[in-house]
């Protein structure tokens, strides 16, 4: 999956509700050419959103195509509905995207490959259909390969789900990299896989190889980096996704770890009946569960205030997580994730560049 | 599922690489009228194996179909090769079960129901094939469900694999019964669910829905009984397995766990690289981790001592590990299970027949 010139398809829903659309837009690195939404046609990205490149917002994949001048790798269905279906209303632009000899990617439940008109037009046009949240069909259980690998490992950590750990994942190795530390991000969801344009979509692999699918990708990549920044997914204290969490955290058999929370949260997010524990407790829970596979200690902290209106609070808030967890911490997003990389390097993480 | 007599295939395996076979023996329902083994043929289990009903071993499926009088409505695969395929040796008495009325019940990795041969005899015998390792379509994330069923739910959780987990669920769950307790066993591994004739392959769900697949056990029959034993599987600090254990814990929402260990093993097995954190730090770990979504505290332990030739060692030993872990043991074999059914009721699990 290496497409330099892509449309993304947003219909209906772009920005607010297209959080895919966007972290393509903000973190990939191809360059997006339009986007689709039949809602916003004539308009433009910067209309809407201001840090991100901008580009037409068309009606349609002929229109998106013509706009380009035909110089499209890929389509990539950049929102998801409810239940990861697939709309009706988006299928003549996936024909025309296929007829135009590009790729399409997908983050959908719903699976293109098993769509057999789609997969008849693709093998006609020879195209790929790239869905992500189809796991390779050669994962294996772990061997304890990730600890031997070059690279320093940090894997981010939640509070619960829905908390920036993906995003947070992405800004540290921006800023790793502004320090020059040769940092990469391990993707584990079906947007950081878009992103990244490679990875295992962990919570749809068979739990018996759920660490042996996070080591697969640590092995691929670990030797060619300084640093490598595995995308946590869920909680350890969440009551239906732990598996996910914890054979992460084992599988990459991290060095470091980042623990990422949303201001204000205090119970399970959809999951109202329980409480989350004290910040102290969730740092002695994954660090206590990290030792026995690998020492780990948590080196620094991400906060998303993005609830919070006033900077101020923002910051204080900020403050206040960061005493709480007993390391740097900041709101990658607001503030930019180089306070969390002093965390990293002060502990020693992140290569020869880096005096520790 | 619900096989009442049963032919056990275990061709040149029978009794010790035939851990399945026992597993149904020792435990299942099920009145085994035969069991395959061509390299024993004309023995009797008897000769082999003094805890369970005798029957004859004998060479082929028409012999077993023969000595029970036509009386059989399933053959189980009750061996399983490395790496869990299917040994074209044992075709024939397959095709000969499905031809005679029977349902096959297989364990293996390699599904018979995508076996297009023994899949059309099937339906024109109008057969089940039934892969336990195969999991239900229809599981998805947990709710929190389990944790209002009415029965106490007790789960049995490992220092590693391989201690003894599933043995020590179904002793529990004999000695509890002894007592009077309403007690089942929810199987999570494919002997467990071959045994009880029902459940969902923990380890075979998308990780994502590992909780919610032990859920869906409990709230199909927790309503029925006073005591549920969780099979549990792995080792919370196992470095490939953890994520199974982590979601079988969550999942289960469990009121009490008996910690099960074997005497003498220092390091994961097959991962020798892992030491084993000490006794009380698995309480803790498997305690904190429990908490946020469920309060348990570790109520009793199973030794498994198999290992230990000498009595009176092996008692010394269920001693030590009963002071270690600050709770009731007995290892549920050598002793039987009563001492840690007596830790459960002491814990005021159990239900209404039980004085706390």
């Amino acid at each position: 999956m290496d497409h330099e010139r892509i449309v993304i398809l947003a219909h209906e829903k772009f920005p607010g509700r297209a959080k895919t659309a966007l972290g393509v837009m903000r973190y990939g690195d191809q360059d997006v050419r339009a986007v689709l939404d039949r809602d916003r046609a004539g308009e433009r990205v910067r209309d809407h959103v201001p840090d991100v490149s901008d580009a037409p917002i068309v009606g349609s994949f002929g229109e998106a195509h013509a706009a380009a001048d035909g110089d499209v790798d890929a389509l990539y269905i950049g929102i998801a509905p409810i239940g990861g279906g697939f709309d009706e209303s988006w299928r003549s632009d996936v024909e025309a995207a296929i007829e135009a000899g590009c790729d399409v990617v997908s983050g959908l439940h719903y699976f293109l490959n098993e769509d057999e008109e789609l997969a008849a037009l693709a093998a006609e046009h020879g195209v790929d259909l790239v869905d992500v949240r189809e796991p390779d069909d050669d994962l294996t259980v772990a061997t304890g390969a990730s600890g031997d690998v070059d690279a320093d490992v940090v894997c981010t950590v939640g509070t619960d789900c829905s908390v920036g750990k993906m995003t947070a994942s992405l800004e540290i190795v921006a800023a790793a990299r502004e320090r020059g530390i040769d940092a990469a991000f391990v993707p584990t969801g079906q947007t950081g896989i878009m992103i990244a344009g490679w990875g295992n979509p962990i919570d749809r692999v068979v739990s018996d190889f759920t660490a042996g699918a996070v080591e697969d990708m640590l092995v691929e990549v670990g030797d060619d980096y300084d640093l490598l920044v595995v995308e946590g997914q869920g909680s350890i204290v969440h009551p239906a996704y732990s598996a996910v969490t914890c054979g992460i955290l084992h599988g990459s058999m991290a060095d470091g770890l980042v623990l990422c929370h949303a201001a204000g949260r205090e119970a399970i997010h959809g999951y109202e009946s329980f409480a989350l524990p004290s910040l102290p407790e969730y740092v002695d829970l994954y660090e206590g569960l990290a030792a026995p596979v690998r020492e780990a200690s948590v080196v620094a902290g991400a906060l998303n205030t993005k609830d919070v209106d006033d900077d101020e609070v923002a910051a204080d808030a900020v403050d206040a997580f960061g005493d709480a967890v007993g390391a740097p911490a900041a709101d990658p997003v607001r503030d930019g994730a180089d306070g969390i990389v002093d965390g990293i390097v002060e502990a020693g993480l992140g290569g020869e560049t880096v005096d520790k």
